[in-house]
This record gives C-alpha cells, structure tokens and sequence, in this order.
C-alpha cells in the first residue's frame, strides 16, 4: 500500500457522482456485495494471479485503501468471498418448484447451471479446479457445499426420505457427469448447443437411473414409481419408453 | 534439522543388518525408490499434515539426513514424488491386452483401478482432491495425467482413430463417475463388493455410450461396431442385449 492513506470509508466516501452508480457512497452491506461482485466479474475472465487488488478497486470505482477496508486479508480474501458468491449463486439455482415431470425439472435446473458455467467460465473453473491463490481445502468446502446442496435437491425431488449408498452413489456419478461435462464444455468449447448438452445431461440421468434400478432395490422402486406418474412427454421421453421396456 | 548431520549418503550408510532388509546399504535408485514407497505408504493412511519426514525416516529404517539427501526439498518434495509414482501406477493399470469384449476388458482394468484404490485410500483421495501440503495445480496436473492416460486407453479399445466432441464428453464423463464412485466408496465404506461395483461401472458405461450414440453419429457407429462383435456373454450381457433393442 504506496498510496497516501485516505480515509474512504463507507461512512465518509465522496458524494455520488452523476450517472456512474458504483462510485458514490453505498450502505455497508451493498458497498461489500458490489466489491464481490465485481470481482466474481473480473475472476471470471482472468485466472487469480492476473487480477490485482488495483483492478478490483478500479472496476467497482473505489480506492484501494477502501477495498482493504472491507476485505483486510486482501486478494485472497476477497477471491474466497467471490467464490463462495460464485457457489452460493449454483446452489440458487437448484431450486426447482415440484412442477411438471422429474426431468422436466431436471432440465430447467441444468439449464440454470449450464448458464451460470457460459456466463462465469473462469469463475466456476476456478471453483472446481481450485484457484492456485486459494488455500485448496477451503475451496473444496465450498464445492462440497454445492454438490451437497445438488444432491439433497435431487433426493427432494425423487421424493425419497434417504437415499441408500447406491441411490447416493448415482446421484453423485450424475453430479460428476455434469461437472465433467461442464469443465468439457470450457475446455473444448465445441460441444453444440446448450440445449443438446442439457438434453443429452437429462438423457443420461434416465439411463444411469435405469442401470443402478437393475443393481439396487431402492432405485427400482423409486423408478418405478416416477415412471408411473410420467405422462410421455417432455426431455429424456423416447429414451424412457424404451428403458420401461427394459426394465420390464 | 537439530540432529548431528551424520553423513549417511548411500555410499557410506551402515552395514547390513541380518532379517532388518530396508536398513542397509542400497543402490541409490532402489533406495530413492523404497522412500517413496515408504512415503507412498504413509500418506496413504494418513493426511498429508499428520506424516513428517521423521515419520517417513523411521518407516524406512533410515536417517533424517540420509531422506533430506535424497529429497533436498523436504516432506513436500517426497510428497508429490509419492503421488506421483501413485499416478504412474494408476496409469500402468489401465494396460489391457486388446483380447476379449470390450466390457471385459474394462472390466479388468477397473479391477486393478479399484483395487489400487482400496491398497492405498488415502494416498488415492490425496491425488484426487490435492493434499493440503503441496501445490494445487501440480496436484492437478499428476491427475490429469491419469484422466488422459485412461481416456487414452479407452480410445485405443474402441478402435477410434480420434474421438470427437461427444464421444470425448461420454468417456471424460465416465472417467468422472469411476472417480467419483471410488471416493465414494472411501467416503462412505458401504458401497458392497468391490465385483459389484465394478459391473455398475461397466453397465454404466454401456448404457451411457447407448445414450450418447442416441445423440451423436461417431458413437453411434462405433457402439454399433461394439455390438456386432458382441458374443452374448460376460459382463454387461444383459443390459447390452437390452440397449440393443433399444438401439436399433
């Protein structure tokens, strides 16, 4: 910290300017989500180590000294805190009403995550891989966090009580899938259409379903008993028909 | 490093005692080799922060010195040499002669993946989640390096000169289930029998390359070559018969 010490406290920053928002003086509360939030932008465009605190403040419109304020362990502070941003707006996003068919929901929750991975791409790498500016055990809290949060909406809406290990272990593979698929997807970058993609994320969580149902009593049973409710139509219902058949 | 620093280079170690193997004078390359399976072996059983180099010393029947010699940099040095040669291992078991069905031999080589899991749980957790002690993205890599050498290996079963976009995103997503099924089966310790897991694992994979050849021409080809060459029997012969159905 070179620059003379202002004080730009929340309390005390300059007056609101003209038409540029962020630089005036914010509640407390909003000043520190608008620094996260900028940040989320910036470390999701570029890897830890090519944002600097300076660009952070500059971005949000704010000094230096007043980033500090807020977030005095500095950058790696203020990369956590985005993080953990960037995970609770995922796990947000699994919220699904009990609406329509399972895949029905199962599609619209994909196609929330599926645009929360196009519009943070480095943001949820980072959270995935673990950022090298970040201490990995708090990162992996974090994503366990998510993953966690997916699961327990999925038993939810399978509307089981507990899910047994091997119902557990397919909704973790099915997790892993979409993660595989979304880290694919930043990697590669040519996997088509986000529609595609979804669809064929909803078509493998029917036959992964299918398969553990031929293994586990459990799922068998829970299978069955969407398979009841289910009407013919909606994503995943061609492959369904033909594993009904199978399973019969 | 408060001890008296003994020279105890390899070339000057004691003299062999009778029944104690490890605590005698070795080639440099066996006894570089039996520290790190000595390493290999502690932080398969314990996290990373619980093992120290005198932990390592003592196992080894070997001096602080004499490890420090071979490994300048310390515990964190001969933690990721641990790793690393845990990854080569993992790698070398995905070698499988091109003999028999394709599900047996994936068969095979997951039982050698998930055997290497149950021998050495911690030090397998330690390489898929990054230890606490070394560097994320050197973790990263080792473990890219066995997710390539498997998706390799696969590759070259199927027979594809290249796989395209969908047909990478079906075995990098497989790749993520078996992961995910063995960190869970370490997690959660009542997944069943390894044999059982195991013909999850090989139905899973048929039945999520029948979804994705629903979805993409390359995959469907090759399954349709796969099953052509199909002879009715071992693992996945019910669920193959099935999807065939389904298929065609």
């Amino acid at each position: 910290m070179t620059r003379p010490t202002v004080d730009e406290s929340p309390a005390t920053t300059a007056a609101p300017r003209a038409k540029r928002g962020p630089y005036r003086r914010l509640p407390v509360e909003q000043r520190r989500e608008q620094l996260i939030a900028v940040a989320l932008e910036l470390f999701s465009r570029h890897a830890p180590e090519e944002v600097s605190l300076d660009d952070v403040a500059a971005a949000a419109e704010a000094s230096r000294p007043l980033v500090y304020r807020y977030f005095p362990g500095g950058k790696q502070q203020l990369y956590e805190a985005a993080l953990k941003s960037a995970a609770s707006e995922l796990i947000a996003r699994f919220v699904e009403p009990a609406e329509g068919s399972p895949t029905e929901r199962l599609a619209h929750a994909l196609d929330r995550y599926l645009s929360f991975v196009h519009d943070h791409a480095a943001g949820y790498g980072a959270l995935l891989r673990g950022g090298s500016a970040v201490e990995t055990q708090r990162t992996t809290a974090m994503v366990d966090e998510v993953r966690r949060a997916a699961f327990r909406s999925i038993v939810q809406h399978l509307e089981v009580a507990e899910a047994g290990p091997r119902l557990g272990l397919l909704i973790r593979s099915w997790i892993a899938v979409v993660e595989a698929t979304a880290l694919t997807s930043l990697d590669e970058g040519d996997l088509g259409e986000p529609e595609s993609l979804r669809d064929w994320l909803v078509d493998e969580f029917v036959a992964m379903f299918a398969v553990t149902a031929l293994h586990d009593a459990q799922s068998a049973d829970v299978l069955k008993r969407l398979l009841a409710h289910y009407d013919g139509a909606g994503p995943g219902a061609k492959l369904i028909e033909g594993l009904g058949g199978l399973l019969a």
